[in-house]
């Protein structure tokens, strides 16, 4: 039986009271990316990861942020502050590769930092494709590993295609069941146009547990039954049940009737990839993430580099025509034209950029300063008052 | 500007009137594999295709009713005809390898059956395989190439993990758009657990068009609004006007809200594998599939094998645990229990061995009846009557 019904996170640290919250200013949440890379190291350091691995994990979580994907941005630092600080992770070790074909690796990621495995998982891959053509790698005894999109963009920097993907802790519900089994299990694909790439990075549920949240707080019901069960395991649109006592989100698609078994089939398929491939934990048999004690991830992940060059001549081209093609497509609402995966990505770094800053919550503010105390580092420097 | 509004289907042959139909008993639609094999076998020499690959269309089409996806076998039948007669596929043709690295293959299928090109390109995949570990082979020049499935098969008969895939007539409107690009881009995966088999064979779009059809026919209206777009270009519940004026199908995931757009993403990734990477037609340059004169498919595929050994051992223990995990979980609905991809087409298969025959509907065996007369071949001999 399932023992956790809940999708509610995991609190590792407090962030405050809401009178402490009402006192953050909107100017005081803009962080500049060096500076929030800067507060991370700090915090790594702190707790005795290496420094060139403090900052390999500081530039990937802080590229989640930049990117509009707060979930496994500066969000998740706590979490690796905990898991190393309980000697769940050992940010120490070095993989190592267990198996090696002229195609294909099999590493073990001996429970070090996931960014460390997966780096080192994808160099390999990319060492292979140039050989042959292709390059796919799995690896075991791994952790968290930031973004998938991470790894693919290594590829696509050596004009390679890339594809990445992870299991995680057990949130999605299969269709008909009533009880979790998979994670989110994303799945990453990239490639170069002529001059700009398809770059898509997609969790296998219906949703993400922070949208749920999100209507939560707003207090809003779900805007479909596609996102989550309830505590009878039937699809509910009630925040509420959905979050504390509800069975898990749906996979993507919904209902079985709006084809939800093919989610189930996606995210059972990304651990079947990297779980039951690699040898790593896998489905229900990962740690629930929140309520483990002691028990370490073993997370399993795989990676595939491809060069186009081996099949059709002017891959780029084509790639280019599609995309620009699909963009100037007349929208159904013109306030929202038509995107290729990764533009929202594209959108939410202009931001940044013309904000001079990340945007976070108050949450996010309140949370990290509390780590700052707690570690002994220096809090993260907003953006000045407006004058 | 997108010509073809509309997800009827084309007409290869007239199926009769009502009158007629009436007069099709029960037991008249049930017909047996090999009956059903050797009529299609009869009917493509009957048109000059060589007897052996008449066979391979034959096992390959029937295939697909047996495992229950009737839209994939004697239904396209008619469209092989026509396609032959119309001299828009070369049944004599052999595909031809055009490049090919340690891994990986790209295959001209010069226009030839897509059964044809799929098996030499999967069997070319499966070679690479037991080299190297992986396989990835791409083919452009190809026609509708049956159930993705098929091909997987061919590697899970040699322990391989195998992936299927291509590209189709343009039926499913991007996420924001109101006109059709992607096909119903289906793509399939399977792997061996130690008993009994993974295998998702599933189109990325939210619902085959067939579904739209069946609405329409029981006069009901679409239970979602995820499946569809009605005139507007927005999601509509009418099953009459998204099956003949609608503005295409929605992608997996249905509306945005829903992450409609992780389907449209699988859909372009679909033909950026398929179509992109091979250089054959890819999203809204292929031929739509009910108003095309005069116009090759030139379909792209893509194949997969993967050796589990180069990973981790005990692959198929593992596979399989997680399978029993999932069928013995208690259900929402204690008369629908929870089924592994693969377990919906398995049950098909005894269902037609139990009745002796693969159960057809009345348009199917009036449509057939009618095209064995065109061609002068020995109708399909149904079951007896019951005494």
């Amino acid at each position: 039986m399932n023992s956790c019904l809940s999708l509610s996170r995991r609190t590792y640290f407090q962030g405050g009271s809401n009178e402490q919250a009402a006192k953050i200013e909107d100017y005081e949440r803009y962080i500049s990316r060096p500076e929030v890379e800067r507060y991370m190291v700090d915090c790594m350091t702190s707790i005795n990861v290496p420094a060139d691995r403090a900052l390999m994990l500081a530039k990937n979580l802080t590229e989640a942020d930049v990117r509009g994907h707060f979930s496994h941005g500066l969000n998740r630092l706590a979490m690796y502050v905990s898991d190393i600080q309980n000697d769940l992770c050992d940010p120490h070790a070095d993989p190592k590769i267990l198996k090696e074909g002229p195609a294909t690796g099999w590493i073990d990621g001996c429970n070090t930092l996931g960014v460390v495995v997966g780096e080192f998982a994808m160099n390999l891959a990319i060492k292979k494709a140039k050989e042959t053509g292709i390059g796919w790698v799995t690896a075991k005894g791994s952790n968290h590993f930031g973004i998938c999109q991470w790894y693919t963009a290594m590829a696509t920097r050596e004009n390679l295609m890339g594809m990445a993907s992870t299991n995680t802790s057990p949130l999605v519900t299969p269709t008909r069941a009533q009880e979790t089994v998979f994670g989110t299990n994303p799945i990453a694909i990239a490639a170069n146009g002529k001059k700009d790439g398809f770059i898509l990075d997609m969790s296998t549920s219906s949703v993400a547990v922070g949208k749920i949240e999100m209507q939560l707080r707003k207090g809003q019901a779900l805007p479909s039954k596609g996102w989550a069960l309830g505590t009878d395991g039937k699809p509910t649109t009630d925040a509420n049940e959905a979050f504390y006592n509800g069975k898990g989100l749906m996979p993507l698609g919904g209902e079985e009737i709006n084809s939800g078994y093919k989610g189930y089939g996606l995210g059972m398929l990304v651990d079947i990839l990297c779980g039951i491939m690699s040898g790593s934990n896998n489905g229900p048999n990962i740690r629930h993430w929140n309520n483990y004690v002691g028990e370490v991830a073993n997370l399993g992940h795989f990676f595939v580099a491809i060069d186009p060059d081996y099949f059709a001549p002017d891959f780029k081209d084509r790639l280019q025509d599609l995309m620009d093609h699909l963009r100037q497509l007349p929208p159904a609402d013109p306030a929202k034209p038509v995107l290729v995966p990764g533009d929202p990505e594209e959108i939410a770094m202009k931001e940044v950029a013309q904000n001079g800053g990340i945007f976070y919550t108050t949450d996010h503010i309140v949370t990290y300063r509390s780590l700052a105390e707690k570690l002994n580092v220096r809090p993260m420097q907003h953006r000045t008052r407006p004058q």
